[in-house]
């Protein structure tokens, strides 16, 4: 994103607004010209399913055929949460610096996929030393503190990236996300609660309360924008962020579990076009997952049971846009190949 | 497979049988190990999911912890049928050879997916000139063809093999499967035919027609050995061969979609045990195979509405798989990491 006319530190939600406006649709030039490729390679049409899917909508968000899955990134944001010192995850809140370290030194689970199917890891940081504030009790972030967190979030999208998985760690942040679902959804909040890293008992007790007073709180709020700021984290702001981001510079987006897609979501409310360029890598443990999907009309193209986060999923699902975008490029055409079409 | 005892020219289906009994079980030492290392890990204890599951399957029919997926290989038998003949497919029976020379000069889907991910891949052409007799008028295949082409699919295993990915090429061959899978799970004929490569009308007819006529001339042959003779193809012959021979050699495999699954699925039918060291990659598109996983107690992967047969969803796991090990091998533990465990 070098053409965002802002200063990142002085930012306003206003501007973030403004710059939505302008998100640019799907190249159908593209998507042409990859549905008139597909017909002819050596296969029955329609054989390979959701990878003939999956490589139109590469091109028609890359703006290219063919498209290309050579360089792609996974950007993990983490964060801490105000909300945390309430006890509602099976962690104390210094595994998320714990945990970023281990990501920098490459002992995660999300730095032995981004080897697996090379792609480049960048892990940001969010002023871990400053937990945003107890939703219950006030705004989670300022509009300000938002708006910064989004513009930081926009730096992780470069040129010359092909796609863009997202991914975060913030202990205390499926407590947030949920408050924000059901604030930007509606329904029970006890619906949107599930067990996270692994909390059970009273602490999960404490959870969907907390959520429940967190949505009582913000819920008249309405704006998806000052929902964010309301109830959500610095993390998930600056997912949301990053999906902007990579729609202005035609960036394919791959989203991840809950958290993640809870923090894109906020962009469908306020547009339902907004994340026409991501798709959602897997389904969640996470109860509230199949719940936002639902809401924003997404398929997964997984369901292995993780619950991870920190990018795992979105980063898995990297093998599959590659081999996708192998066969449309690399296959022969029933006339190269000399091989007789249907009878 | 170097220790057969027997010459693959003159194999006798009694020899398969008597080889068939000795099946080896699973490495449960292994599997300890891998739930020991598993426990460790950073990350919520079964926070990765099926890629958790996948780790301990592989250690467990590999023998050994780690397991790994540095040397994994793509067999793709290709054989032609009698049935063929009655107009059962959308593609004329020459299109076996042709697509066989266009694995071989590296323009089909399953050779861009080897590429992507360093899959060794073997095509296997089984005297595509000869094809089976018509299952309607008599059985396929003589006893001893079929010990043949299962003793052939047994030299798709070699020492060092992580991973065998199955697949198969043949015009007519989900009717043959259809027919197979009928006879040995029962049921009606018509439940068990799809479109194939695309048929549709007349030729859906002929082929649901084809198919309750060989299984009610050939189903009261009772073993699945023998209905394989009957029913199947060289290639399905080979498929069982190299599943049996894998598990002897210690490597786990990969099946693929309808015609594959059913192949493997007659050792099923022999010995409920025989197909504890192969998973099923993908649910297909052809109805069919629904139907098989059911009867054999297999969940796929995942489910990306393919069709195409040649190995091609089989492979597509690959990525998954190198990633489910890649995570296990390379993940640090909470004490390697510094990282605090649940509070």
């Amino acid at each position: 994103m070098s053409d965002r006319s802002f200063d990142p530190d002085t930012v306003s939600l206003d501007e973030i607004r403004q710059l939505f406006k302008d998100l640019p649709g799907p190249d159908l030039e593209a998507a042409t010209e990859v549905a008139r490729r597909e017909s002819q390679l050596t296969k029955p049409r329609g054989a390979l399913g959701r990878l003939e899917e999956l490589t139109s909508w590469l091109a028609t968000w890359q703006g290219r055929h063919p498209p290309r899955v050579d360089h792609p990134r996974t950007a993990v944001f983490a964060a801490n949460h105000g909300i945390a010192a309430r006890g509602v995850s099976a962690y104390p809140p210094e595994v998320t610096a714990q945990m970023v370290k281990n990501f920098v030194e490459g002992g995660a689970a999300v730095n032995q996929l981004c080897k697996t199917f090379d792609a480049d890891l960048r892990v940001y940081e969010m002023d871990l030393e400053q937990p945003t504030a107890d939703f219950t009790q006030g705004p989670a972030m300022t509009d300000a503190e938002c708006a910064r967190a989004m513009a930081y979030g926009m730096m992780a999208v470069e040129p010359d990236l092909d796609v863009l998985c997202l991914g975060e760690m913030g202990i205390g942040n499926t407590t947030s996300a949920a408050a924000l679902a059901c604030a930007l959804f509606g329904g029970d909040p006890a619906e949107w609660v599930g067990r996270g890293t692994g909390v059970t008992g009273t602490a999960l007790r404490t959870k969907s309360q907390v959520v429940a007073d967190g949505v009582a709180r913000h819920k008249a709020v309405g704006d998806p924008f000052a929902l964010l700021a309301a109830l959500g984290g610095l993390e998930l702001a600056a997912i949301a962020g990053a999906v902007m981001a990579a729609r202005l510079a035609r960036t394919p987006v791959v989203l991840d579990g809950f958290a993640c897609t809870v923090a894109a979501a906020v962009l469908w409310k306020a547009d339902t076009t907004a994340l026409d360029h991501c798709i959602v890598a897997h389904k969640s443990v996470e109860p509230g997952h199949a719940r936002v999907l639902q809401a924003i009309d997404k398929e997964p193209l997984f369901d292995f049971g993780m619950r991870l986060g920190e990018g795992s999923g979105a980063t898995l699902a990297l093998g599959i846009l590659k081999a996708a975008a192998a066969c449309h490029t690399g296959m022969a055409t029933f006339s190269d190949a000399a091989v007789s079409g249907p009878a």
